[in-house]
């Protein structure tokens, strides 16, 4: 019971951002801290301290499947609109446990090969195996996001891929792997500081792509692509979070919890010796 | 000149653990510090700032490659006796920098499918993509060290084994990538109290097994095995490093040192814009 014995929430945070019946995206403003009522000077020592939770539970999750025949896995699912900060998610959240238990994806344009196939067979090749995190960097729901927006597909194929991703994520579910699929939720106004800081750094350059003005000015078709989403694929077993993100430290802490939560819900203790552990401690002096 | 002006060291550490003519292994000592003359608190802080540089030249490498045609990028190849510290290596060297640059491998004992291909051919398809640090725990190296010691192979195909090891990674320096080879020695009385930790604690329970034991007791081959290596395969397009690691913060210390030599070398600087920033301002302004 650790990550529900995180003192530094005021109420039940993932209750909060779940995605539920009615859920209307244009209600959720971007700059709440939902559930948290401390400062960013706060929120980065409450993460520090999160840090070493999940550093913990990573390991048990991981030690376990070393040794004992286990299916349990946990799956993160990052979707954003640019510069709302998957990056930092990944850096900051997901960087603090041991690169050896996390299995990273960033999904970029399909390749040709990609496309020759159904659009969740890339998908399907990177799922993590049991023990580890895996982490997407976009994911299949572009396929029915920017896929929708830019219209690279036509619409009766859109509409079949929502509940192909819902029979998809329920086989993975039922395989063992806890999925948690967060929204970063920025503002408009937001991204347009972020991006022009991209433009004033030389150093912040290589993150910027005239490709991002484009999709901006699509944002409303962009926010009704992800309100259907929600309506169409939040589900028991792959429930969406969408998580306010013109606060860093905010969406950092909460993505945080999500994770934590998800493995407390696999709760993975430390596997017993499969050996003597006598015999071998006789053993090894002898050697 | 970042790793170089580290002023921490007393001496061109590099230099100072790289196997030339006339190395021998039987001569290292797995307590030393070459190079280092402080102490274990001294050094988490001296990691703690390599580090900074680390994480700034690997996001730069990184960014040139997303932006600009380039064919650099690093490889590091641990190879150890157990309970060395390769994980420790990965999780607090390695994981200091943003997972989305690291490309890391755990090679196992090989598969059936893996066995029908040359002992190149997995190692070919984990190769670093350009603008990566790719790391390998174990690596191809374990064909001719256990491969030897137990005679997993005949003895000419052992033979060959070493050239070919050289012809390819020849073509993968050749092809951009610095390749940095690191051995952490440990003694084997360090061994046995690390096993025995691992003995001790049920939270390291997962981390023996009992054949740690019985590839123990053919230590003197292994270290016949290892000399062979440096001889055979300590080339200037891919020198080995022979790291003492019965302190566990000096060889992450070398490890991270070796890493920031590699990278300085490579010198990645911050791509230029593609794109006529004054341009975007404006059109970013206007949205």
């Amino acid at each position: 019971m650790i990550a529900r014995s995180q003192k530094h929430w005021t109420a039940d945070v993932a209750e909060l951002l779940r995605v539920g019946p009615g859920f209307r995206l244009a209600e959720v403003d971007p700059r709440a801290t939902p559930g948290y009522d401390k400062d960013k000077v706060q929120a980065a020592e409450d993460l520090a301290a999160g840090a070493v939770q999940l550093d913990e539970y990573q390991e048990r999750l991981f030690a376990r499947s070393r040794v004992e025949s286990t299916d349990a896995s946990v799956l993160l699912v990052l979707q954003a609109m640019d510069s709302a900060g998957k990056g930092g998610i990944i850096r900051h959240v997901v960087g603090s446990v041991d690169p050896q238990g996390i299995a990273l994806t960033a999904f970029k344009k399909p390749t040709p090969e990609e496309l020759g196939h159904d659009f969740l067979w890339r998908v399907e090749r990177r799922l993590p195996a049991p023990g580890y995190i895996g982490v997407f960097d976009r994911s299949h729901y572009e396929d029915v996001l920017i896929g929708r927006v830019r219209q690279l597909a036509p619409a009766d194929e859109i509409e079949r891929r929502y509940g192909a991703i819902n029979d998809f994520e329920k086989r993975v579910a039922d395989a063992g792997t806890r999925i948690v699929k967060v929204m970063l939720h920025i503002s408009p106004q937001e991204q347009k500081e972020r991006l022009l800081e991209r433009l004033e750094r030389p150093d912040k350059h290589w993150k910027y792509n005239p490709g991002d003005v484009d999709e901006r000015q699509r944002w409303p078709q962009y926010m009704a692509a992800y309100q259907t989403v929600f309506e169409r694929t939040s589900t028991d077993h792959a429930p969406w979070f969408v998580v306010p993100a013109d606060r860093k430290w905010y969406a950092r802490l909460a993505v945080q919890h999500l994770l934590l939560e998800a493995l407390e819900d696999i709760d993975p203790q430390w596997p017993a010796a499969t050996f003597d552990v006598e015999a071998e401690k006789k053993r090894l002096a002898a050697s």
